[in-house]
Parts: structure tokens; sequence; C-alpha cells
């Protein structure tokens, strides 16, 4: 594992066991860091598959300074009476920082044939990340919902592999859907399983996604 | 492929290619028999992966007779404003004689472990017989709703993958959820894809569901 800045940004690069030239970038949950437990399982079961993972603290997470303003901007939008609608409008702010953020950790790293990760938080500020770039070529969603994304959502066209947990205390399932259904994506999947917002998802889960990266990285990179 | 009868109605049965000692009953779809292109697909993949693979042709379908009253009551309760309730009900009323018919199959076979995958008609006669028979330990079902089956859908417990197509021009996406929430299964998982009613099942949900039967009844075989 290496750490390093790119442009002040706190990044992590793992190397995978045996090189395949395709990176998948992880963008973390809200609460979490580049280095957290749960990214930490996701960049070793890459890595074994042959994939270099990439993955980066947000704003106001992990190593990188405190800043008030952010925390008071989500403060109130949070504080109105549909906290699912007001988290989506939020990440979508904070992704017209990350876009850019992981960009220049793309192009830092050399990378061209991108997978990206990220669910909730990595999701929200994800869409708009994975519509913009187009070294992204398959991308792993969910646990997310949210109109604020949905427009951004549409100039999506990689596959997709989105998931939902079925007792997500935050997120309500027709949120999700729509944002699923918002994708512009022709080839696109959902998979749901039973557990909450911030369960670690089941092994089988992540065996579907290593799969899912696998196809469309290694076995047909140009898809 | 074994081909026989078992209290008169057709079946057929494929052998691994590496004997496991677990069985999965494939309840195919309307329309169908039992040996029909897409059922020789499933068979194909669940036999490379070491399962025994029996089908059984329904009422009215492949070797079996025809039976006249069935196709009239078939066409009265689909003449109504509602045909997914109607095909539900219809298919519930055909569950009576087929569950007792493949527990019969599998009583012929000895079979113990048992898996059970069938979608449309496969799920809407499925549904009754894993509820009904202890020697199911998993099932893949989908691609049908219907309140008719809710409430014996609640008494199955085994863990279940239930699939959608995101095209079904005959099961709406909430026909479909309120048949996957009524299932009492602790452990189900949601596959959605794109695609229409009739539709090949994409490969990597075939692989997925081979990965499915594989830890349910050959890693884990109590569970």
């Amino acid at each position: 594992m290496r750490r390093f800045t790119v442009d002040d940004v706190p990044t992590v690069l793992w190397a995978p066991q045996t090189p395949t030239g395709s990176l998948i970038f992880i963008g973390h949950g809200g609460g979490e860091h580049k280095t957290a437990p749960a990214i930490v399982r996701y960049a070793e079961r890459f890595t074994a598959a042959g994939f270099a993972v990439a993955s980066a603290d947000v704003p106001n997470h992990g190593d990188r300074p405190y800043d008030p303003e952010l925390d008071r901007t989500a403060g109130e939008m949070l504080a109105g009476d549909d906290p699912a609608s007001a988290i989506a409008a939020f990440q979508h702010l904070v992704s017209r920082q990350t876009v850019g953020e992981w960009r220049a950790v793309l192009d830092h790293l050399g990378a061209e044939r991108v997978g990206f990760w990220g669910v909730s938080l990595g999701c929200g500020l994800g869409v708009p990340f994975v519509a913009a770039e187009p070294r992204v070529r398959a991308a792993v969603l969910g646990l997310a919902g949210g109109s604020a994304n949905a427009a951004v959502a549409a100039e999506i066209t990689v596959p997709v592999r989105f998931v939902i947990a079925e007792d997500d205390e935050r997120i309500p399932r027709e949120r999700s859907l729509a944002l699923y259904d918002a994708l512009g994506s022709a080839e696109k999947t959902l998979h749901s399983h039973p557990g909450g917002h911030s369960d670690p998802l089941p092994d089988h889960e992540l065996d579907a996604q290593v799969a899912f990266f696998t196809r469309h990285l290694l076995t047909h990179p140009q898809g």
C-alpha cells in the first residue's frame, strides 16, 4: 500500500497480486476514509483479482483538514424534513469538488482502464464522476437514491451494478429504484440483499462484483 | 439424459459431470417443456457444477395428454382485466397438482439435498412446492408476481435468489417486488437485469445462480 497526495488530496494505492493494467477507484462512504476497514476489505478482494485499487479522502474525511463551512452547509441542508433528498443534494454539491480531485488521481496514476466502486456517499459522489470520466468503463454503485443525481445518472452509459440493502434505514427502496432507473446504461443490473445501510456487504455480493469488474475490464476490456 | 415417468408424469434426469449428491429440480416455463432449449441450457450449467438436474412436464405441456378442461379454466381466468393476478391465481390452481407430482419425482430419485429452480410458470408452481418440501434447501425464483402466492411465499424459509427482468411485459415490477417481499426467507437476494419476460437469462446471472446453489447446497450443505 502506497500513500501519497495528489494536489494535496491524501490518496492511497494498493498494487494487484498479478497486474492486469486495470484500476478500480473506490469512493469511500460518509464518516469513512480511504483506508477504513471496509475499504481495505474491498481493496484486498480486487487486488487479488488483478486490479490496482486507489482511494482518496473526501473533503472533511480522513486526513483532510476540517472545513467548518462544509459542515455548516451539511447541517443546514439536513435539518429539513426530507433527509434522503437533502443528503443527495449535499453530495451533489461536494461532488463539484471531488470529480476534479478524482480525475487528477487518475491522471497522476496514468490509469486508462478504470472501474469505479462507490456506495452511499461514494455513490452520491460517484455518479457525477462516472458520468464525467471516460476512463471509467464500469461502475458499482448503490445504497443511495436522490433525484439530485437523476439527470447526471442519465448521462452514464457504462455497465453498472447497483446495490440495495433491503433494511436500509436511510434510503427508502423507491428512492434507490428511482436512481437505478435514471441510469442511462443499457447494461445495468440491480442486486438487493438483506441488511442495513452500514452493514458489511455479503461476501457473495463482493464475489459477484469481482466477476462484474473482471467481465467488463479484463475479459472484454473494450466494454 | 434419462427419460422416465413417475406416476405417468414424463420426467427427465441429467447426470452431473462429477456427482456431489445434490439435485436441482427445474420447473419449466409456460409453453415450454422439460427439455426445452432454455431448460437444457440450465441443466448443462448445473450438471457442470456437480448437480444432478431433473425436470418434469407440467400439465398440458410437453408429453402430457391434453386436458381441455384446464385450458378452458385458464382461458376464463385470463379473460379478466388483471392478467397478472389471473396468471398467478391459475398457477396456484395448477400447483395443487404439481406439488404432489414433483414430490413424487424426488421420492423416486431418492433425492435428499435439493435446489429448486423456476421462473415465470416455474415460479408460480415453485413457490408452493418450495414451501411444502423440506428437501428443498435453496431456490431460484422470479419473473412472477401475484398476491395469490403471497401467503404461501411467507412459509418459505430457505435462501432464495429472486430474478426480475426489467422490461418484463407481463409482470409489473411492483408485483415482482411484492412477491419477493412476501418471501419468509431471512436470506433472500434480488437480481434484476435488462430484458423482456422471455429473453434468455444473461450468462453472468446463470454464473451467479450456480454460485448461489453451490454455496447453499455444496459448500454449506446444512444451510
